[in-house]
């Protein structure tokens, strides 16, 4: 991991990384060892991206604690902790999930970057093109990766391209990322600068990098819009390319808040919501009865979404 | 402070408070040692109110980084931090400041609360008299804020009440509050209960409170959004029983950032904002031109409002 | 409804609500007659409280148009619109359903304003007690709603109070509203003026108020929205006296945008979600085994919520 | 107009906006003359993007309305209605500008729609390049708009690129444009579609289009926040390209609100917000003092500032 992680980062973030994990202080908030051991350090995602904690703010009794607030005395110590953030999210008991913060700092690609920002629950502050210069690393997929165009979703993929056709993609992917910043470099005229030329508005030049040019944000949001967040990115029907993003959160969120991560586990992201409709349909099934679509009064597409999440 | 504060708690709140007080870990976090001194402790506002830091993340430094962030790595050192956090300021360049999160505890009367809750970027959670039994505790003006209508501004106050008058105030405020608070328990019959009556449900009983009967909540912002609630609230204009918790949270904000502290007294806080007509009319008096309401092209309301901010 | 409407508005509301309906425009905005013959008049709600549209924006087809200009050009018409919308309503494709837009003007008293408020993501202007006067009127429940606390849901209502206990709550409701809003008139000082007393500020009277005092106020919202407040508020674990705003909501909804208002009815209000428990749980009842909570894995309440949601 | 804007719309577009100009109906909403002869129209920005209005909801008189609820009757009629306006703005009084809402559909190259999308208090729904195919058109600055990298302003333009320099960057940005496309569409395989090869998935062939590529969506706000998008995108301080957009937005914000428009301009716009030092700095310059920046307190930057923003 190490290693490829240096390689995704500048030097100098290498060394302010190091310099902020020996930084020890005192403190009496609420912390939480197992996600201070992973604190600062960047985990690597895609061929040149990464997210990592930058900082935290409680855990999974500070949700507890905001929740019997709401509650009052009446509740207190009723039911042990665990059991009270189960029963919050099973009942969308959103806002004491908001009382816990947490900020990362990640490194991806710009068209990963759009889907993300879509997401407007968060404060974000984005490495400025208008004011610097994007280093020069794009993303290219792995082999097994580089996926057909579904023919049944319009909006996934199908199998993995292979042989010639896998090869020239990469080819095309590869040549036209370097290009275009060879040109985008050449327009901006900084290093080295030709004295005989001014150079190009730096707002301007980055118009010409591709799409799979890396950036980079710090990225702030609490609990429950995270949750959010997850419970889009960290599933099956995102683009692969977000959703290992989502995965290494995941993991970081079960490190952080352990009792609220199995309960967003076993309530959101394995849940299974039914419609009016189907939960007629399933009544009947447990009474016994034989339905199919024709006598479900399901649409096509229904029934099917409901056999793959329910009877399968 | 720690007589009137004991006063404020309930009695668990008040244990509570001490077990986090000694409760201190190790992180890696940023840590600002001058907020640690205030954590958890309340500070008494008006006459059973309080607000006291629970917990926070962030400092000055934190805003630096995420500024420099979006800077990249052209500006990095080119500015000292105190200088980059005043231009951020100075300029409305906000999401750095967004990079910072507080969590307060605040014991406030409901009059107050409904004021507040217009602040809509904040995470909340209020004690719940659906639930749970309110205290018997209301906000009665001290004398000396006891004021009458102004006369000249329709939500402004005037002069002090004085004599009979005030007296017969103070009078009507306390026996109506007590009054509706016994009514409030005699309604829901449970301490201690009659068994001949069956109780009326708390969500409906809790209608009988006046409005000066204090409330609790968790409410936790963002430095930015902190910031805005300071400037409207904080300001001269608030009304007195709002302002004075607005200025018990400022004093905790200049320990905590004081850096943004300092700027946002000198960019916001105290600072005017001209319209294009007054800055016309102040560059013709830069010029040595004598300009009076009849000649400045303002209306009479906004000449003196310009009189007031700037000339005074 | 005209009769009780009128007693709900003030005098210089009711001329101004005909002179809206009399006054008539051409345009080429989406326009729904259904929700125009609703527009501008009162639905009284509660004893003195009502709800009405004042504006809107888009109708079923905007959300359909939003929907296309994401898919772009190669899903149009593939789909006819009401399926389009039921997709994405099942799929919580929440984004073209904020395309629509609608404007509420709501009386209601403060403690359900209180509730209703703690949804953000709205537009308000409520009327301001520190500027002008509160109206005489208070809510009072009708005797079918004067409910005893229920023994079995600390949020919830039981039976309904009878007899003598019931008559001497609704008599301290009555008399405890009367004598504050008399208090509140005297200490204002306005409606006769004394002039031996100078009147007590109105930002300050106000407190004096109980909480079933009647406020109003300019409620904007969008339709994503609206469904998520409708959600929860058109529940039947929601308190009866913020419910009865929402089913009237819900019928003007189904004036608007038939389509989505079905498919919010169909996936949402009336759908149940299942946790990976549940789920595992249904899978094998559907197999033909007999499961119990003792060998379901669930805790006694989630069986319980299980049953009563989907074996009931 | 009409021919430039036909050939940045797709022929679907043009037919729809035809149908929409000519589908009257009657409504008895707010609804403004001078708005309705421009609603649908697209207004060409940039080489191939367009901005336009879809629809709308309120008018300068929605926001006196919305204000005087807030009020209440005391202030009913006491100030005539621009008057009201122009202390709103003046006062920031927010609330009931958010009572207006506006819809756009806009074209823009995507490295303005990352810009914009900053913006989070708004609604979107964008072309999405996962389900379908990106048109064939790039934004290619106009000659006078291809600036040098300004020498004081690290985000600003200089004077602007000449002979060859300015030759070989348009040169560059054409070539890698088109490459890109060309490659885009191979990679996709679908028109003409060879039959020997499977095609990449949509959602990672977009990855090689460059940042100029243009994008288009549905953009719906309130007023507020249309003007803090305003004054940050209107404003000199703003990228050109995404100043052209907003420039084309004031002009139907003037069309629409025309009171609001007004008393934006004047009060923010146009105005200038003082510091604490910058105020007493003014006032010893007022009473005759002659003030420089060294016996100013003030840093070099700021004193520029003060001199730019007062002086001059």
């Amino acid at each position: 991991m190490a290693t490829t992680t240096k390689a995704s980062l500048a030097p100098d973030q290498a060394a302010d990384i190091d310099a902020a994990r020996a930084a020890t202080s005192q403190t009496i908030r609420p912390t939480v060892p197992a996600l201070e051991a992973m604190l600062h350090t960047p985990v690597p995602v895609l061929d040149h991206g990464f997210v990592r904690v930058i900082d935290y703010m409680g855990d999974d009794s500070a949700i507890v604690q905001a929740a019997r607030v709401s509650y009052g005395r009446g509740t207190k110590r009723v039911q042990e902790d665990t059991g009270l953030i189960r029963y919050l999210m099973r009942h969308r008991h959103t806002t004491p999930f908001e009382m816990c913060e947490i900020k990362f700092h990640v490194k991806l690609p710009i068209f990963v970057a759009r889907q993300w920002i879509r997401h407007r629950t968060a404060s974000v502050n984005e490495y400025s093109a208008r004011y610097s210069i994007l280093d020069r690393e794009f993303y290219i997929p792995a082999p097994e990766q580089l996926a057909a165009q579904s023919t049944t979703n319009r909006q996934g993929r199908g199998s993995v391209l292979q042989g010639e056709e896998a090869q020239a993609v990469l080819a095309m992917l590869r040549a036209d990322a370097d290009r275009c910043y060879a040109d985008y470099a050449t327009m901006l005229n900084e290093d080295p600068a030709d004295p005989s030329r001014q150079g190009l508005a730096r707002e301007l030049a980055r118009m010409n990098l591709t799409l799979n040019t890396y950036t980079q944000w710090y990225w702030k949001t609490n609990l429950h819009n995270l949750f959010h967040f997850l419970s889009l990115r960290a599933d099956a029907h995102a683009q692969y390319e977000i959703r290992v993003y989502a995965d290494a959160m995941m993991a970081m969120v079960d490190a952080w808040v352990p009792a609220a991560a199995q309960a967003f586990r076993d309530y959101r992201l394995g849940a299974v919501t039914l419609s009016a409709q189907m939960l007629a349909v399933l009544r009947r099934m447990l009474a016994g009865e034989t339905v199919t679509q024709d006598n479900s009064g399901m649409s096509k597409r229904e029934w099917t979404e409901f056999a793959q999440s329910v009877l399968d």
